[in-house]
């Protein structure tokens, strides 16, 4: 903590300023943002508020988990992640805050933030969840369609300010967990597995990971995808010829198709959800 | 205020950092958006600097108007919003700067921020209104294209960093005031407004207020909007089945026409100006 | 240097908060921006982070160049700029810090922070540039598809907080120089220019400076551009009819052909390289 002296007397405030981000599907030309940001700002003035994107899709859920999954590690230790994309809002879906990875998780209990704390639960690496009941952490009046504005916002700013999990509401363990979305063994040599995100290169972001799949990095494989097969892993774009597709792990620990400087997903017509064989001898 | 000392002697800085909100019609695409923000931060490095948003339509004053009200309450005390929507920007209209509602509005005097403080006069709450006129506030040299950089951003640095408002012009009464934008009673029992806006998920806001119609809460009523009849008004989204527009009452207090999971304006094919016909029994 | 006394000893950090740019062709909907900034943060967390845009086209050097030059001066000494338009990112390109006005711009050299220095060096002004080399300000795992996170965020945030530019790298002189992006003069009294670029209001943007054409304030012109010819030069949009062609002084001392409520560039069906004609009496 930082003392300074003031005319109203001494003040203490943390050194690192808190960190809070937003990751919503509420755009960024209407007012809605910012009403997130002003409640914010008017709690936690010291906040440093940071967009992941309001660019998910409408109600698309699982956009939002896995834009979310892909930054959040990013951010240093106790940063707080305000998620929103939440067409139960209103209903009788749980508002919730997670403590997993030193990080901290504000958001509706649909799913959006199952993609963080999916894959530490597989690792038996602790994941504590809580319903938010506490209205005092809420604005005075609680709207039936904006929790972003009166429940999300205000309680982040307040985690910001120091208030502790605990005194949000008491732990649950029936919160929303995804299936697996691993890929799935399908024979001896094969896996089944899927395109989760089309970035705004075209590249295919695949569910086939690093850590699980490194295989391909020495051995021969194929992957197949729409009617194209690829048996080549490249270290970067620039390595291909022009228009070329071809398998690159990501920046973020995920196998990609990619087409150097050309648009992977327009090129070989796949959208999110496509399946991706991989054969690995 | 805080004190601080520093190697050039001891620094006094308010412990709260200024905010200043941006609402634009200049896109994210090109300079000006940031250009803006270099110039408050280089008066103001403390400053907070907050996006209302830059994605009015080009020239649509009310679009902006609009937003900026149903953005600026989120926000603490004491806040400075700078508005640009400036088609006459260079000619005879008057930069001007506004105190309402405990907070500051810097911006031309074109209607832009007339949704703020013209529900204010109607309730004669205090609205003081100066024009800019002082050039030792502004950048040393003022384009004729663009204020927003050269004389509302410094403006807006200005009063973050203290200057009163009264040194940076004299007070006017003669800005411009809005036609009220209130539905208008056209029989006993009947009103006509119009929509006043269309959000991201097709929501159409109309210009129905909670606190002047609070009847429908309670009375049976029938909102009438294109070729749909709506007699019902449901708490949240989530309450009605997927696919049926239904009235409701907006994040901002008014009633909204909306589809549970659906974009109602495509759905009604009604735009902004449509208009929206009440009846309350 | 400002000195605070926290309960880990008295801590020094600079009273201007350090400032950091961003210029990519990331967009806003992917996770993409907000690493970098994760990184930023987690490095230097009293850095105030302002996007000049993300919105450059995939891969377009020349547009991210264009649209840097523009902004970069309007933010005070020392403001450090990353930018990252970068599609060889992870071949031989060389990433670079240049020390350049009084500012910092750290990204790959590839050409986009040339129309930063190449005026400066037709000036003969200094200009610094360093090859990127010490792998102490990268990410401990530098990835070969994401310099903008894994190399310039942290490199950005190590000047930040105070390491000096010759601690990053020697430096080099063979880095890329543009062509002279001026206009030519190809007989007495006449120029061949370009479009330089459009922005979101349509103007047509070209390369013909204040500086260098000063003349057409007073004397006789005609600006050709398409099928159109030109001969006015108006102070504001205002002071023509709606729908007028006209030429204008823009706001960053560029001649524009702009129409006062309309959209130029679709009113006279030029793109970004049309050439534009200049003669001057």
């Amino acid at each position: 903590m930082v003392k300074i002296e003031t005319e109203h007397g001494s003040h203490q405030f943390p050194m690192r300023q808190p960190i809070i981000t937003l990751t919503t599907d509420f755009g960024l030309d209407d007012h809605y943002v910012a009403t997130m940001k002003g409640v914010i700002l008017g709690l936690c003035p010291q906040a440093t508020i940071v967009d992941i994107t309001h660019g998910i899709a409408p109600f698309e859920i699982s956009e939002g988990a896995f834009t979310l999954m892909e930054a959040w590690s990013a951010f240093p230790k106790k940063t707080i992640h305000v998620a929103v994309v939440d067409p139960g809002v209103g209903s009788s879906r749980r508002p919730i805050l997670v403590e997993a990875g030193g990080h901290y998780f504000v958001g509706p209990d649909n799913g959006l933030l199952a993609m963080v704390y999916g894959p530490m639960l597989e690792r038996n690496e602790s994941v504590r969840v809580r319903c938010l009941e506490k209205p005092q952490y809420f604005r005075p009046s609680v709207s039936r369609t904006f929790h972003g504005r009166d429940i999300f916002a205000p309680v982040a700013a307040h985690l910001a300010l120091g208030v502790t999990p605990a005194k949000f509401g008491s732990r649950i363990e029936d919160y929303l967990k995804l299936q697996s979305f691993w890929p799935t063994r399908t024979s001896k040599r094969l896996w089944t597995g899927q395109v989760l995100k089309i970035d705004r290169f075209g590249n295919l972001i695949s569910n086939f990971s690093e850590t699980q799949f490194d295989g391909i990095k020495t051995r021969p494989f194929e992957l197949s995808i729409g009617t194209e097969k690829i048996h080549r892993l490249a270290l970067n774009y620039a390595e291909v010829p022009f228009g070329e597709p071809v398998a690159i792990i990501g920046s973020s620990g995920f196998v990609e198709i990619s087409v150097n400087q050309g648009h992977a997903a327009k090129q070989l017509g796949c959208g999110v959800g496509a399946p991706i064989e991989l054969s690995l001898w």
